[in-house]
């Protein structure tokens, strides 16, 4: 093909005069002369100047909106308003027709649940060209951050033979015909016909492989997708979804909180850095979405002044046990206005306290700690029980304004008898985590790890307030187009 | 926790006399005296020397292999052979111990086979720290070659609800309980009540999605894991692996191939400068395997020298008839060698013959372009029928030494009359793909992508030969462990 520039670079340029090949789609075209095309390396549109006395009017008929165009021309300093540079077209060509009675993609605002309809188009609107940049670029940040700092990729496996983790409903993966199932003679499923030999499922986490890895290379991370098979139609789930998740060996409590926070806060101004464009457009337009709320229901801050705040605030750190204290005399606890209210130590905590804490409270990111260990995962280390005999665990939960909870972590339980019994305590079967339990049998160490779900972080710094639209193609229950 | 230094970082150290703490795994305790302690930053280990008349014997007897220390003490400079620095310790700690009588990895070279039944703790060995490390260093090349570059990374759907791409055997995803299939009125499976309330599948490629996001951002490329539920056992097939899938608007064939050459050559010389230590380790032990062959048929360069010719030659570049011509009157050909012999234009090329080209006539890297249409999937571009009115695609598949197809793509058939059409003869179904088609009923343009498998790039960047060795934790018929 002939060479083109993406107009992003042209945006940029300060050498005018010279001549330039730009390819990309109509975003709109008025009297006759003047083109916006876009080619999906900015936000930003080039302008083309058609000269419309020279150019056939059957080619003038074709520029229409979603059309393919290559233009040529020179690359002019812009009289108009808007723009600094422009292209004065000498030649162009329709590369492919877009028909403007048909093309759902109409110069005008569209529903984000209409563009969901047409998850294959609506990358073309301003709006899905800037959120997918944003994760683009926190993808990126997050492999650099790791790599930078030596730890190890590693690409744990998706299928999985193990459903001992328990962190929630799991997709089975087979090729057993449902009309020709193979049977043992006592009416069972005959696994041994599976194309694993057994059951296997979809992952829901691949920490547990990780802690393999990290008892190896020391610092190792995953960055994969994982799934849960339950029926929640929320804004904040999604059947299938990208996990990051690191394990430090010789890493306690601490460290990983520190760990935790120095990610999030680096990646939070890799994007602030390198998608300028993009958050501030975001911004705007949460604006503008939030102008249709009531007043009390706004931001207190615009998006990029949330995601600043983030950067130069301390995380404010505090036990379960305080956040209970706090929770318990608050005014929405004493006025019985949350919908679970919170009598004891104990209590799980919802999404209303988690946001109370985190919005109205200390009004910055929270991260709580030291959860009572009947609520959290076998795998935690376990704390000397306090001076009320009540028993917790080394967990850590790093709750977002707007988002919740978008880390969740522990120091590991590294004791293999203290580790044992909690399993045989929560009917966590050892013979089939043996591999697991291995760890601690042949040198373990003190070692912690977290997860961070990549689309809740992709939701804060976009300001996006629905998961599906901060993922290409969203697989929620009953959906999976595309 | 105390802070550590990596060992890596104090192997490179200069300043002498500073106290310095390194935590690890013991690979060998020689003397009552020398620890060799290794903690996954590299593959060399650190030695630690021990003062044994003032330690006691109890904790002298805890330092065994594989246990995990923790060591604090003066870095000075070695006296011994092999090494330039080593710790006088002060202080040791066992953080872990480890049972020399059921440690499964001994101080002794075990097989590779064996290494693979306990692959959660095979990360300990030089062979998978150096194997991991060099994957590590790919992946991230993969991410910043195309980063720097304004490519989009996407993230396309693992689970998905088409099979229309037929690129090879699915595995289904489902929550339906095996005991108590819903079913319709005909007796057909009632997917309605599924999940996703159809039938879904694992990905085999995000290619078609792929698309539709570089018809709106230009360049993008996706970098995930996919599935093929075929019984193959062998030594270059996996039944999850990891693949990369740019896709590029406004590319035709020839930049096709420009870039899958460019990003080739990018990510060997990334490892090579980044894993310089590695790639000698396992370039040895390549050396020592070999040994065992008979010599015709050990490698005529070492791995170092292989990477570096693959660096400064072009691929060959030639299109499958011209191949063919080659073939045909190849010495193998003629004297009946190949188990497939080539008689006419249309054959489909088996690695034999690939092989041929590649180490034989070419002993280079080789991109065969221009398929017979028979052979190719519906969604590349039709050529002009030759001379002799046989059907061509504009397919390129990327062959190199020792591994066969490494890369396969094309220039994907843009007019929407010539896809629809190829896909009648080949019954795919339209309707099901009526978001694909849309890409070429609004705004189509000329592009094109490729797919590069992961696990066969380590492979030859790592010289190892079985694809299982070269993932964390293999997928292969009957066999899903950890």
């Amino acid at each position: 093909m002939p060479k083109r520039t993406k107009i992003k670079d042209l945006l940029n340029a300060t050498e005018f005069g010279q001549q330039v090949t730009v390819m990309g789609w109509v975003k709109t075209f008025r009297n006759n002369q003047f083109i916006a095309i876009n080619d999906g390396s900015g936000i930003n549109n080039i302008q083309a100047v058609v000269d419309f006395n020279n150019t056939d009017e059957s080619l003038l008929k074709r520029i229409t909106t979603g059309a393919a165009v290559s233009v040529t021309g020179e690359l002019v300093e812009s009289l108009g308003k808007g723009q600094r540079v422009e292209i004065k077209v000498q030649d162009l060509e329709i590369l492919g027709d877009s028909d403007p009675e048909k093309f759902p993609l109409q110069p005008k605002k569209h529903s984000l649940e209409f563009l969901r309809e047409i998850a294959h188009l609506r990358f073309r609107t301003n709006t899905f060209n800037a959120v997918f940049k944003v994760r683009h670029a926190l993808a990126f940040a997050v492999h650099k951050f790791f790599n930078d700092q030596g730890f190890v990729y590693m690409h744990t496996p998706v299928i999985t033979g193990s459903d001992a983790e328990g962190a929630g409903e799991m997709f089975r993966v087979s090729t057993i015909d449902f009309d020709n199932i193979p049977r043992n003679d006592d009416g069972t499923v005959n696994y041994k016909e599976d194309f694993f030999g057994k059951p296997t499922n979809l992952t829901v986490s691949g920490q547990l492989e990780g802690e393999l890895a990290a008892m190896a290379f020391g610092d190792i991370y995953t960055f994969g997708p994982t799934f849960r098979a339950e029926n929640s139609n929320t804004t904040r789930h999604l059947a299938e979804f990208w996990m990051i998740e690191p394990e430090m060996a010789f890493y306690d409590l601490d460290d990983n909180m520190d760990l935790a926070e120095k990610l999030l806060k680096y990646v939070i101004k890799y994007a602030l850095d390198n998608c300028s464009d993009e958050i501030e457009f975001l911004s705007s337009r949460l604006v503008e979405e939030e102008k249709q709320k009531p007043q009390n229901e706004r931001s207190e801050l615009n998006l990029i002044d949330k995601l600043k705040f983030c950067l130069e605030n301390d995380f404010e750190r505090l036990t379960y046990t305080e956040a209970i204290d706090i929770l318990k005399s608050s005014k929405p606890n004493q006025k019985k206005q949350f919908k679970y209210l919170i009598d004891d130590w104990g209590a799980d905590l919802q999404s209303e306290h988690e946001r109370y804490l985190v919005e109205k409270h200390f009004k910055k990111p929270v991260i709580l700690t030291n959860y009572p260990a009947e609520i959290k995962a076998f795998y935690m280390r376990q704390n000397e029980p306090d001076e009320h005999g009540r028993k917790t665990v080394r967990a850590m939960d790093i709750l977002f304004p707007g988002i919740g909870e978008i880390v969740g972590g522990s120091q590991r339980e590294e004791r293999l008898e203290k580790l044992e019994q909690r399993m045989h305590e929560m009917h966590v079967p050892a013979e089939e985590l043996s591999w697991y339990l291995d760890t601690r049998r042949f040198g373990s160490a003190p070692h912690a790890g977290f997860g961070l779900g990549f689309e809740r972080l992709v939701l804060f710094v976009t300001g996006m307030t629905n998961i599906r639209d901060v993922i290409p193609f969203p697989r929620t229950p009953k959906n999976a187009e595309f």
